[in-house]
């Protein structure tokens, strides 16, 4: 398997950099009294369509040739990643085809009309998605962009950590949550071939746990209808994402579900910044885990700030 | 009356810049779109306890003398000031007595008394505060910061605007919203005595327009039991800075309730930032009165985060 370096990350920032904002990296003397250690917060909720997945989005658009390019790029997605590749190949000038399953949120569908993008219904199970992906791809001879699966995707995910390092030079654990695995095996590389000292670790909800069960194992388990709240964290990682986190990471630590609620309001409340949940997992497991990071300078990448207004997890 | 000058804020920024966060400035592609000008929004639901107010309360509490300081500071208020007085008086390492409401807000009552102030319950009425906080004052002799009546409270509320026209300084307009008139007086100055050219609205509520009222008649109009969910903007303006407000302001824009949740929406929703009713005037503003601010650079003072996120306006 063909595995990325941060050399080529390097290269993916050229295109990267052209499109994607250089987000914040903001810290609060509160959080950090509270969590125990010195936390820098990479803001990629404040990234272009609310996530990090532009990044892999753009440099994935922006490294296919002119033929190709010219037939489009297609992709299947409910979420973050649909938005970023609509808005990707609308910056490229190119077409995007978008299979989403029928149950998407109206507000996702809209986003993602809003780029331009050729949406396609689909039945809403993972065979439905990718017959109807495949279909697609004979009509039209797009390339299909994976979210996670893909050379390109994470060298552009990878780009977050090389704008992080090089704001916070000497962060001693890098955090990030884990779904596919395309923005923790983007980070590993880049912070491992910088410098092997810095500790990496995902944050994983203990509801979906195959990430963490695969690198115990060694084996590569499916996720299987997960019950988390963190939407973006449901999926199972791919052979080139697991290859990646095999050869680099540190851990994965899992977090039960209340502390992922706890942790995304602790976020909200104090540091007056919109995460979604996906992005509190990484905070709960510092609260989880306080004797690995007492007194650290902790990075932690805030994948994202997508998050439906009218449904919080937040009781009266 | 004695109207402080841009060189009094330069002064309080001495203060003020040793304990506040240098707020970061955010903006926003989509945000530009849909207002049809390029704003500038200055955080200060980023500052230290989550609103602008800790400038001045800092400003204040450092620039009394050291025998005043020795008996400390009190106020009534049920906000963002008391928190703010709080936690400067401690900063100072000196005594704070704040009379709240009987009604006011778990959460802010925990929160004041977090920064370690000394509370005095009172009957939630205007003449009840008051009549408490004197007897405060005969007890103590402690020195009563007003929340915007106040010299020095005003110079520190003008530090977020240098730091603002520090960063950019090509803005055609500033925008901040009118309660009291603390922001908007110290904004004033400091923008006009920089560059008169730069024009200096306030936004505020339609269900509390005692200051546009004020202006436009020129008699200090006290406001009488506002409705609205602006909970920072239900104040009256004070012979000081109704003066100010007088002498600098360019206008004052209402805006209905619906518009300022709509713009509270849309500022979550597009920037994943936190900010509370009162700071979505001004926003709203913008909405009302495309016609003033077509094409411009505008600089919008994002007053404070403090919401509950048990009652949120957004429906289902």
């Amino acid at each position: 398997m063909h595995i990325p370096t941060k050399n080529n990350i390097e290269q993916a920032y050229l295109n990267v950099k052209r499109f994607a904002n250089h987000t914040p990296v903001l810290t609060s003397q509160s959080i950090n009294r509270i969590l125990g250690c010195k936390v820098f917060f990479k803001c990629e909720n404040f990234q272009k369509v609310g996530a990090f997945k532009f990044r892999g989005a753009t440099n994935a658009v922006f490294s296919i040739s002119e033929n190709e390019a010219h037939k489009g790029v297609c992709t299947h997605s409910s979420g973050n990643h649909a938005a970023a590749l609509a808005l990707a190949a609308s910056l490229r000038g190119i077409r995007s085809h978008i299979v989403m399953p029928k149950n998407a949120p109206t507000i996702k569908r809209k986003a993602v009309e809003g780029y331009g993008a050729n949406i396609t219904s689909c039945e809403p199970t993972q065979q439905h998605r990718e017959s109807m992906l495949e279909e697609v791809q004979k009509l039209t001879g797009a390339t299909f962009i994976h979210p996670y699966d893909n050379f390109n995707v994470i060298c552009g995910q990878g780009t977050a950590s090389k704008e992080l390092l090089e704001e916070v030079p000497d962060l001693k654990i890098i955090l990030t949550p884990v779904g596919g695995g395309g923005l923790f095996s983007g980070t590993l590389i880049y912070a491992k071939e910088t410098n092997p000292s810095i500790a990496v670790y995902a944050g994983e909800p203990k509801n979906a746990d195959d990430a963490f069960r695969s690198l115990r194992d060694g084996i590569l388990y499916p996720s299987i209808n997960p019950n988390t709240i963190a939407d973006g964290l449901r999926t199972s990682l791919s052979p080139l994402t697991f290859s990646i986190i095999q050869k680099y990471a540190d851990g994965i630590l899992t977090v039960p579900e209340a502390l992922i609620v706890e942790a995304m309001r602790l976020i909200w409340e104090r540091m007056k910044i919109i995460i979604e949940p996906s992005s509190a997992v990484p905070v709960a497991a510092i609260i989880q885990n306080p004797n690995i990071f007492k007194g650290k300078k902790v990075g932690v990448i805030i994948s994202g700030g997508n998050v439906g207004l009218d449904d919080l997890p937040f009781g009266h």
